[in-house]
Order: C-alpha cells, then sequence, then structure tokens
C-alpha cells in the first residue's frame, strides 16, 4: 500500500484525484491541508473520513507519504515542490510551474517570477504516450497542461510523419469547460457571466501555446492557438486544421493514429467520425477523429477530453502508476 | 400601415419575427396557418391576439398582405413562395431555397431537388452591408444563412483589400447555439444529448460553405469550414484565421472594418478586443474584433452574431425596412 | 424630459435598467459612477455613449438628476439614499434596505445595523399592483424582492378572498435563477458549482420571507418559504401550497385573480394551465396558473416573473413612471 | 460469473446499466436488440464489444441469461416480461408496468391498457431499504420510480415514526433533471426549450404518486405532489413539508433518519445541511437534511438522488446483487 497525500484536495483538479484514487487498490490518500485551500463542504453522518495531515515537510516524513501531488496554483507548487522533495517525497505537479525547460520561456509565457528556478531542469514532462521514457523513474514531474495534452496527442505523431505542409500554417481553434479556471470565485467564471455566453481568451497568445510547440515541434510562427470558454462544466475539444502533404485520404491520417497509439490504453481513435466532449466524459481517454478532402489537402482533426481527468488529474495518476510500478490502467478504466 | 405575414410563426425564426415586429410602428403582423406548424401554447386570459389567415394565396389576396416572410423549411419555401409571388405579394424567404444562384450549386450542397427552379435567378441575396443595391426593388428575397452572415461580414471586406495571403488558405471555426437546428424534435438537439456537451458537424462539407465562397470571392479549397453545436439556445461566434499580408498592426486590419461599416448601423467593430455572444444576444448587430502577431503575420477575426436575429428574423426585418422604404434600423434598435 | 440617475449600472438590475431605460421616450439616462463599481466592459468604436457623473449629492444637483434608481445592496443605498434625498431627488431604492417598516424586522431578518433607520417610516413600498395609491407622491420608493413580488401577487388576493385554510399553512416553494444574487463574484454562484446543480438556501430563514407576511398579511407561523438556486441566469418560479375553503372548482380560484388583475397589464392569468419561465423572459409580466382537486380541496398556484424585470428594473420603471406622470407601461411593453 | 441481459441498453437508463455493470466482478452482460432501440453510435478502432443477442425468449434461453433488465417503456416491458419469464430467466423491470398492485390503480394513473395483468400480483416492490424481504427470492421485481425512490426514503420512517400531522396535509415539490423523460426526441424535452426554463407538469396527477401513497402508507388527499423539469441532465431533488409533532427539536428528525438507516450503505443523513444535487451526481446515495422551526412545528426534508442510478440503474443492480447473492454495494461504491 502507496501513502500518497493531496495538496489542494478542495479545488476541482484535487477532489477529482480524490475521487480517482478511491478506486486504487494499493493507494493510501491523505489529505494535506494548506491555508489556500477553501472552507470544507458539510459531511454526512458516519462518513468514512480519509486520513489528513499538514502539507509540510514534517508532516510527510512523519506520515511516510512517498508521493505528492501538488493539485495547487502555480505559485503554491514553486512553495511547496522544493519542501515535499526535500522531505524525501517524490512530487507530481498539475500547475504549469515545471513543465517548460528553460526560465526564459516560463518568464515570457507566464509573467511572473519563478521562485525555484533550479528545479526546471530536473523536472519530467509528464505525458506518457509520447514521453513515457523519464517518468518511471522521476522525482519531479510536471503534470502537462490540459489544452496541451489535447493538442499533442493530435499533432506530435502528423507532424512526426510528415504530413502536414508546415508553411501553410496549423491552426488549432480550442474550447474548454469552465472548471479548467480552477475553483476560485472570479467575475469571468461566474454563473451568469458564462450561461448562454461563449468567448475567446487569450487568442494568440495563451501561456500553454509553448508546451505544444515544445512537445509537438512546432515553431511558434506555424501555430495559431486560440483558447475559447464553453458554458459547460468539463471537457476539452481541439478544432486542429492544416493543409496535408503526402496523403490522399483520410484513411491514411487515421492509420498514422491508430499504428502510433495501438498499445496505448488511453487514445481512443475513430475511423469514420468525429468525437464529442460527451464520449470522453469523466475518462482518461482522448479522442481522435479526421476529415479530409483529397481535392485541395484541408485537413480537420478533432482531438477530445475531459479537462480534469486526462487534463489533469487522471493523467496524473497514469504517471503515478507508472512511477510506482503498477499497471498503467489502475484506477483509470 | 404595411400588412405582412409570417409563414412559420411557432418556429424559432418564426416567433423572432412576431417579437421583433410587434414593435414596428409600420407594420400590421398577419399569422399565417400552415400544415407545418407545431400546436398552439396555451395563451393567458384576455391576451391581445394577432390576426391570422391561412398561408395561401387566396388568404393573401383577400387580407391585402403585400410582404410575406417565410420561416420554413427549404421545401415549403420551394412550395410556397411561387404561391404567394403570384397572388401579387412580395417575399422574403428565411430558408436556403433560393440563396445559390444556380441549380448545380444547390443540387451539390443541398442533395435535394429544387421545386421552383424557376425563381432562383430573380431572387436576391438580402445581406444589406455587402449587397445592398438590388434589395428595395426585389420581389423575392433570400434571406442570408445564418454562419455566412457572420463569415462574410468578417471576410469579405479583407478579401476585397487584399490583405489575406489565400495561398495559405482561411480557417472559420464556427460555433452556433441549438436554435440553428430549428424547432423540430431530434435526438441530437434533446436536451440531455446537447447539455454539457460540444460537437462538430458538417465538418468541410457545410452546406452554407458555397455562400460564403459567392458573396467573399473565396475558392473552395482556399476554405476550411467547420460548424459546431453549442449547448446555448441562441448565437453564433466565429473564429476566422489566416495569414494576413500588406499589414504591420492589428489596427491595420480593425481600420479596413471600421472604414467599410462607418455608416453601417448593425455591424460594430472592437479596437482591442474580441467579442462575445453576450454583446450580441437578442440583436441585430454583427460584432468583430481582431488580434495580430505583426511577426508571423497570423491573424484571427472574431465574428459575433445572434443567429435568430442578424442570422435570421432580424436581418429579414432589414430588407423588409428597405423593400418597404422604412428606415433600416426600425423595430431592431 | 426627465433625468435619472442610475447608481450600480453594471449590476445585473442596474444594466437592465439601462437596457429597459433606453426605450422610454421621456427619459434622459445618467450613470453615477461610485467605487464599488465593476470594472468597465470594452466598448466598440464610434458607441454612443450615455452621459456620466459621480455619484454624490453635488453631482446630482449640478446635473439637475431628479430621480435616481439605486440598483446597490442595501449598506450602498443606506449610505445613499439621504444623500441623494438631501439633494432634491427621489430615489426608487432597490435594495433591501426599506422595505420593511421597523427597525426590529429589519435588524431580525437581514442581521445587520440600519444606518439610516430614520428612512424606514419614510418609504413608500412599491408593489403597485397591490399598493398602489402611495406611488405617485413618494420621495423614497422600497422596490419590492423579487421572491415577495412573485409570492404576493399570488397569495394576497386569495388571503383576501378568504379562500386559503390558513390553520393547514401555506408552502412555498421558491426557485431563482442566479442573477438574484448580484454581480458579486462567489464560490456558490460560480459557474461550476451551479451547472446540472440545484439546492436549497435559507430554508424557512429567507430575509424575504418578512415582506411576504406584510403584504399578504400572513402570520410567520403560517408559512414555510424555500428558497432555491436554479441553474439559469434569470427567472423566478414559485409552487405555492395551500388547501382551500369555500371554493369548489378550479375555476373559482382563476376568476378571483381574474377579476383582481382585469386592469392591471402586467399580470397575466391563465385558465388551463401553469406558468413557465420563458413565458415571462426579459418581460415585466407576473404570470399566474392554478391547479385544484376539488374533493380534498388541495390547491397549487404557480407565479412566475423575470426576477431582474418585474422583481427589480422593470418593477421600479414601473414606480417610476407612476412617480413622475408617464404612462405605466412606458419602455415595459 | 452471472450472465445478465439488458433491453433498452441504448436509452439513457439502459446505457447507465451498461457503465455500472461493466465495474460489476461476477456479471457478464449480453446486450439484447430489440425493434425499438436507437441506432449505435460509431465506436473507436478496436473498442472492445460486450456479446449481444437478441430480445427474444429463444435468445435468452440459448445464451444462459439468468436475468434480465428491462431497461424499456411499459408497453415494451408489459411485452416482454412475461417472455423472459416463460423462458427461464428472472426480471427486473424498470418502467411503472408492474409497480402497482392492482389493475384498477393502474388504469387509473396510467390510462393504458395493461397487457400483462397477470404479473401484477407476483411482482415484488424493489425498494430495499424499506421492502428488503421479498427481494432476494423475487422472480419479477418492479424496479420503483425516481420521484418515489425520494420521496419514500423521505416520508415512510416519518410516517411509520408518527411524526407528521397527516391532517395538515404533505407537500412534495419535486424537481428532475430531463433525462428522466427517456431518450426519444420530444419537443419539450428538446435543448431550447428546456434551457434557461423552468416548468411544472402533472401537477397534484402525477402517475408515480400511488406509488408514494402505496409505500409509505399515506391518503391521497394528505398528498400534494408537483413534478417540475430543470435544465440539467440527471438528479431529482423533493422539498417535503409537513407539520411535525411530538419533535421538538430538528436532531429529533435527523435521529429518525439516522437510527433508520445506520445500517444502510446507499442513504446518508445530514446533521445540520440539505443536500443538493452535486453531492449525488453519479451515485447510488439518496442523501437526506431537515431544516425545523420548533414554534411552529414547519419542518422541510430535502431528499436527493441521480435519477439514473439510485432512481433507476443503481437501484436495479442493488435489487440483482441481492437477488443473485452478491454484497449489496458491489459496483456502486
Amino acid at each position: 500500500m502507496a501513502r500518497v497525500g493531496i495538496v489542494g484536495f478542495r479545488g476541482y483538479s484535487g477532489s477529482e484525484l480524490v475521487r480517482l484514487l478511491a478506486r486504487h487498490p494499493h493507494v493510501e490518500t491523505v489529505l494535506l491541508d494548506h491555508r489556500s485551500d477553501a472552507p470544507a463542504a458539510p459531511a454526512p453522518l458516519g462518513a468514512k473520513q480519509l486520513a489528513k495531515a499538514s502539507a509540510t515537510g514534517e508532516s510527510v516524513k512523519a506520515g511516510k507519504i512517498g508521493l505528492i501531488f501538488l493539485a495547487t496554483p502555480a505559485e503554491v507548487s514553486m512553495e511547496l515542490a522544493p519542501v515535499m522533495l526535500a522531505a524525501g517525497a517524490r512530487v507530481i505537479d498539475l500547475s504549469g510551474a515545471f513543465r517548460l525547460g528553460d526560465i526564459a520561456t516560463y518568464s515570457r509565457w507566464y509573467r511572473e517570477t519563478h521562485t525555484a528556478e533550479g528545479l526546471l531542469a530536473e523536472a519530467t514532462y509528464g505525458l506518457p504516450e509520447l514521453c513515457r521514457e523519464g517518468i518511471p523513474g522521476a522525482r519531479l514531474i510536471a503534470n502537462p497542461g490540459c489544452y496541451p495534452t489535447a493538442a499533442n496527442l493530435a499533432l506530435q505523431p502528423l507532424i512526426a510523419a510528415g504530413v502536414i505542409d508546415r508553411s501553410a500554417g496549423i491552426v488549432c481553434d480550442a474550447k474548454s469547460g469552465v472548471s479548467g479556471a480552477g475553483r476560485g470565485p472570479r467575475l469571468d467564471t461566474s454563473f451568469c457571466e458564462v450561461t448562454e455566453n461563449f468567448s475567446a481568451y487569450a487568442v494568440l497568445d495563451h501561456r500553454h501555446v509553448p508546451e505544444i510547440l515544445m512537445v509537438s515541434g512546432i515553431a511558434e510562427a506555424e501555430l495559431s492557438f486560440t483558447a475559447q470558454l464553453l458554458p459547460i462544466h468539463r471537457g476539452i475539444l481541439e478544432t486542429i486544421y492544416f493543409r496535408a502533404r503526402s496523403v490522399s485520404k483520410a484513411s491514411d491520417l487515421v492509420d498514422i493514429f491508430a499504428k502510433r497509439y495501438k498499445n496505448e490504453p488511453f487514445v481512443r481513435v475513430y475511423a469514420d467520425a468525429v468525437p464529442n466532449l460527451h464520449g470522453v466524459d469523466r475518462t482518461n481517454f482522448c479522442d481522435l477523429g479526421v476529415r479530409f478532402d483529397p481535392a485541395s489537402g484541408r485537413a480537420v482533426v478533432v482531438s477530445a477530453i475531459d479537462n480534469l481527468v486526462k487534463g489533469a488529474a487522471g493523467q496524473a495518476i497514469q504517471n503515478m502508476n507508472l512511477m510506482l510500478g503498477f499497471p498503467e490502467t489502475e484506477a483509470l478504466l
């Protein structure tokens, strides 16, 4: 039985971790209190309570907690990751703090000072389907962003196969449910502002862009990325447009995905349909589908995930399974 | 006082016509019953009832109804337009029946037989901001599709100004509220299928594509258009991507719109923001905003309308105002 | 042309006032800035701007603003109402500050100190259909709460007619859209907490209860009132249960409403249906419907309003029309 | 390994059965095709398919399917239940066909002819917490209605304890998500009719009423029940009002629930809060909370379930677990 801790367990990603880990047969969860937590909700009489401790190095050592999930904003992650590592725990960080390899890129896109710069080089980017190798032995995992997860699982195999005419540019029109913005109250994520609305934000300028460039190997000038807010709780759908080359029919593109993800339990490929958000709701799947016009080479790939599962907590547990030697799909199917 | 009739007054576009015309000081509305109407909803005691008649040539003549709105499916419009014209009325058709100039294009995209082919050549495309000229004298107006209205108001001025590098292609990622699908019950527009979902349909293959090509003067191979279903009642937002040329900053693109639409009461241009759907809800506005990266030439234009107003009933009344010599904004501001 | 000012014009009730007054032919609106305002949203190029001033007595005097709407929280209304009255303006307050006739009742239900106690006795409760008399000459109007508006329009005529067996108690199960909670960001009104949810709050203990008791003449022990949050933007529906006496069929109850509201333009009565929220959306109507079981005397009345119109801004304008001698329905039909 | 079949596996309750049974370690699911099924959705490449057969007695015998879930409309259940029983299978019917003990009650409330009247007497009402006894040995289970499940779990213990003053009447104001209406397309459950709306239906006249009377032992004249449609996918919340007697504080009512459900894994009682729908989403729990005013005896109980789980598929599996000797919570926690 592995003891793992969660900081930020009342946030959306954190409570999703709690929900999913409840089904894990080899893991015991400890909730780690932090000053940034929201107040507790009422519990029913006789409810079984998970173990609790405070999010400090001492508690972690005393509680023999071997792995910590930081489901916290980047500034809290930068504060706690060094502490937890020093206390001997391994860390999976769900924030953006450690995803970008160098301080210059971080500073440009996050426009914040990095307070744990020394860990940037050590952190392993935890997208198992595309960079599995370093994960089992990692001490610090940077769990991927939600938008880049959906984008890279679609784009990286196509870039690698050389079937995208990059000179014409790639468009990634991304739409996300509101939980991606976190649980802190804000005017722009309040119910009345979001319901019956749809809005674009961070057009061409989203901080998740460098993760896509880094993993798929695209130049910034080649990618137009727009993030948009859907009036739903959870789910990300990205509609990706490009001109294909060396491809004569839709199934050529489908085959690239089918071969690449043949042994991957969490990527599903549709032969003759495009996915929607209901299909991935509360799952760790990334669903991919393709449309193609042979006459002009216009191609569209649709990529769908649940932002709180494959885009956050589910992928974090997938990484944990790999780090701790459990079956990769444990608690996730 | 002009007497105008509405066929399909219980559908979403039709009831929007009723709602908007109630504020028109120079128009008296007659509801024209048709066999395809949904059953009536209960009315409160003492409610004022609009005049009613049946949707036949005789009623129209007898009632001296000079102009008819057909808020009906294409097949009903093809049946009724010739009848109403023969009865001496002018017609504004909100369906797709008469929008495309020739039978070959219609057959290819609508995959249906056209039963009033003779009227195709006569019909005037009623998008006042871009083709105002023929509207006042028209006998038969083809009221534009909702998606093409938002797309053409964004694209046509840019194409005309030569600032789009068409060789790299244009992407129009379009999202619509559910009312665009009409009021007839269908599984794919039922509440449980749509709520907390988002899905693409008719990818690269939507019947509104030829209207965009026709008005903006783009070749089919240059445009990638995807229609997608938002879990909201009303509103269309289109995110349009292209590589700009002969342009050095965002305001160059804004200026093109600002000049073009200077005297247009229903197109609003944002200098430094992109529009959302709340801003156009229940209005006849089309809102336009721009993002641009000077280094790479990547440009994004966001175009937003209410699909039931500027995308249907509002634009139809705008056309009616022009045809009958009323101020263009009457009942619409 | 009357000059009227709005404090709180960026809140939900305040911006509804702006929207509705834009159609009023005899009123010129001045936006009155206050330190509690949210930041401004971007405006399109060339947008017509309303006049602006600051929410102080000097501005009001200088601007010859004769009537002020306070669309502000109670504590701001208690601060500004005396100031505005002293500056010579009449005041319509949309908060709960001046609705209850005495300080003891206010203190018990609002659990706050009243800082303008001296105005409690002077304030006139502005529910025109039930207490029209004092409104035209009033200096300070307490615009009714949203829940009490729907409840009292249903209950007061029935209590007055003596057809409710009060010994068996009256249940008012009330459901409201989220805009009733105001525009300030809060966890419990954030999108992810509300969507696909439904929750009761302030069960038996809502601060709107004393308004119902006061206007309908019911004792506290006779009324069970529960407020509940609907995952919608706007609308209040109340399902009211009681045992009827001296009544033998549903139409006896309908007739009481029909007679009482015969000349009221904003109350609609259904003979054989119960209303829903779409029917009153963005209108100043209160819709009433009845179900009755003659065998047992069980009766249900459904009352529906738009909480931002008849429950706030619309009713405030109705009061303004009466105070300034305009037709009661001006800008509201 | 028990082989169980599902008829209606593409409906909302049926697909919930499929989802939940996928986690059951002792059950193998067979999908039984029926002419009333909706068309299949596209499946990803390489998806594992469940076994399929047709919904006939021969298939059931040949496939050695020992238990059948009928997730079908009442008329299909009346047709198939006798066939499946004759083929040697046990049946859990999720429709209303066999819930009411006698034909007169069925005819009055369902207003349909019963075509399998002979099975009415044999059917066992499958609400384990209140009538557990007959379930393990039953051949035909009538799985309870969604509204009655939430109502009876709240009301039966209170009625049994004698703490409700029945002479004053009981009000059950019930609200349901749209999935309760089934998956067949209908105008009144289409997205645009439901979103941003709330409506009452079957006021005082819902066919689920006799199930509440039967199980809780209430007379029809004592209960006012209203069903209402929430703009959400799933969930039922009922707000239940009564005058309490022999009770002096809220905890007296809480204690009745706490004692009664002490050993029940699926009923949760809150000491000082009322439940909401997020708390029971996708669970088999029924959550109960209480508010009480000692001065007047007014009491409110809030009962919340997921209509597709505890109100349908989850409860059906709970019944199956009892019938087949599996732990009651298998696949449900």
